[in-house]
């Protein structure tokens, strides 16, 4: 199983999480591209840590909002979201060229995440983005959204994420952030929901039932000592229980799951 | 000989120059990253066209300086300057892929350009940064300066670039934008002068006096109705002398001029 | 009548319309705050030649999306909205005071203006941040939107808009973009339909029908050779035609609207 | 005694130092104004934290550069630093006011602060911009540094700062960061010497000389823990000395000082 986690956060003087620590839990870093966060100097050392420590690379692209962190929704047209995905592609590409790395996948952030994973419009945009400028690149979207769907008849391969601290519906939807115990606190009770998922493919839903989700990564966060204790209580688990914590990129042959 | 202009420049809702026009005068077209000009979608239009009409691509890099338009000295740490070079170079071929065409060099904008012609500092830090992300660039740079010394040491291939519009002094250098006489407006003189540094090899200076200047291309401006006229004049003098109007990276086989 | 026009939206090199033609036409300049457009050497040379001209200043406060111009609707939480309304409406007033003018009034820009025409919770954010920094400054809104209600309610003096250049509903409401019509091109047609709304308050809907549109201040546009002479044309009709071209400041005493 | 410290630097989503803890300890806050950091909400934050704990409030004023934390020289011109200078003093005083609180005093910060102590150009245009927007505005800077002339000669009052955790030569100038001892570390002395400061108007040189300083107030820092502790043990020793720690606005009446 894949565990991904958002770096190369921090902006000039402003520290944002610790990169370091991270890189030796995960096996794959999204890379702030400096649109909601990341200056390219910083981005550099993190994707040099990250060449360093064997973790896969991929490019956390967002609409261009500093001040709101991305996490803001923005109606971007067309020609101006396909552009933007382009050049932050391509920044991050220059940039892990010369950490001695190289960009595997996308995974969209924020505002935009949430919004392409429903909105056909900016969802098309982005595939568009990404398929112009590398179609071996792989998309990490919301696990049984539509985007993945739309992503996979446009010839990308996708990567289906599920998220280590929230709870779900018995849909397999997300709880909303706005209603009680949509965050998951206990690192412990996250570590074994994770290691369910990933044996069983599963995971109990906020009212108790069962839900499948098909998941082929797990976002854990780094932004506090606390969210980073809860990302390595996952990690140990898994590999307590004998779960791989690897890249998806490593898990199957390039070209495989098309 | 090579004539090229600044293009992309446009942001957003304001329009600077015509694209279009220059990319039927000039061979080469040095394309705002972002950095002091340019949006993503506006400079992906410029690239495209730029392919459409087979004209050279480089890479127009910049201080982060959007409200002085680049024109700004910045003490900018090499660390900084470093990675905000390759990361708009990154950018750039990013788009460039996707327009059909390739990133062939890189011209420095404004006052990073006037820096670096001597500090010999943060034109070490250019050149390392386009060495990094790659060695097949050309560096274009004043004709004269010490940078295009260190840059060649390096490795790099330089391109040694004159100004149509500006007086230079006996001694080769260009003459300060305020002292007078500095700018020169007339079309018709500009094109004389600078068919004879193409024929010639040199140039009148401001004291009347004959001045070698060893330059492969000469930079043309086109942010008014007047200046592109007045490029266009200059073609048109070249083409009825006989001087081929073409990037240098035609004139010569690849590695040759290393 | 009053004639407002957006003015001050040029930004360092680039230049957006011709702020001084302008000021020879309207009688209010909704000035940019440097969040839309506008860098604050440009913004004070705007605000000093209204002073000069006699013309009434306001902010004209916006999202902070200087590549989206303002333009792209924004999911702003409301201590953001809030505080950004303050921090732009607040440097305005330093710049106007240097210039020897006043802020008098408040017009929001581009996506913001439509969302808050309707868009309840973003409106009040805007009407609470008008309030706290000075709450004798007239709110100026989409003619016959809940918006003015609603600042009313709070104790806001409001002022109705029409758009000189659209088309309208045989409800009163602006046809939208999209629509085929909805901007009006022939400045003798505009003129006329002007001088209707300022004299009897009603316009020729889309339609054909006549509806009434109660508004205190006419929008004109100068972002173009074009709209400038539409504008010179609507007021040379209503100085024929005996209507004052006058800043709805002028027109009443302070707190007789309230 | 006045102890100042530099407050309102985080940026949406990135956090730096514990306002709330510096407030409990300086007289004096130098508040961002978003030019080098801060974004609206957070700077209100801040200010309203000020006014409940009777703490002077000074506008931060800097460089446009966010990505360099103001940190960065940069050749502005005299018309886009005046009017900078302007807008951002402006932008503070409209939020103070919705705070509850007055911008009493200026504090340019870094690479402004640095340049202007001894560039007179620089120095003129930002007490320009002092003048016409509040002359009643205080201006903080480098205590002995030309700059206080000037803004004295000017008609600005003046307050001359010192810098507890820095060394100083036995010129009565600071010894730069680039030497070995230029920073102090421990708490213990550095309060030692501030006190001594305070009480004889002396610090004893790098080359353990004593050298005479005329300063109003002291700038302590809160950007870590260790910082903050020092700042406390700073006032601590303050107020157990019989030292009081007030504003220098306090200090004197109004126009006293001139």
């Amino acid at each position: 199983m894949d565990l991904n986690s958002d770096l190369g956060e921090s902006l000039g003087a402003w520290r944002m999480g610790d990169d370091d620590a991270m890189l030796g839990i995960v096996s794959s870093a999204n890379v702030a591209c400096g649109f909601h966060a990341g200056d390219a100097a910083g981005i550099l050392r993190t994707l040099r840590a990250a060449a360093r420590q064997g973790v896969t690379v991929g490019a956390h692209v967002a609409y261009p909002d500093l001040a709101g962190f991305g996490r803001r929704n923005m109606d971007v047209a067309s020609a101006d979201l396909v552009a933007d995905v382009i050049y932050q592609i391509g920044a991050l590409k220059g940039l892990a060229k010369v950490a001695g790395t190289t960009v595997r996948y996308v995974k969209p952030h924020g505002a935009l995440y949430n919004t392409i994973a429903h909105d056909e419009r900016q969802a098309r945009d982005v595939i568009e983005a990404i398929r112009a400028i590398d179609d071996s690149l792989y998309l990490v979207g919301l696990a049984g959204s539509p985007l993945l769907q739309w992503a996979r008849e446009s010839g990308l391969r996708t990567v289906a994420e599920a998220f280590a601290d929230r709870a779900y519906t018995p849909q397999g939807t997300l709880v909303s952030r706005r209603e009680k115990g949509a965050v998951l606190h206990d690192a412990g009770e996250v570590a074994a929901r994770m290691l369910r998922l990933a044996t069983e493919g599963v995971v109990q839903a906020i009212d108790g039932s069962t839900v499948r989700i098909e998941a082929d990564s797990i976002c854990v966060h780094g932004d506090s000592p606390g969210a980073i204790e809860m990302a390595r209580e996952v990690r140990a688990l898994f590999e307590r229980s004998g779960v791989t914590v690897k890249s998806f990129v490593d898990a199957v042959p390039d070209g495989a799951r098309r």
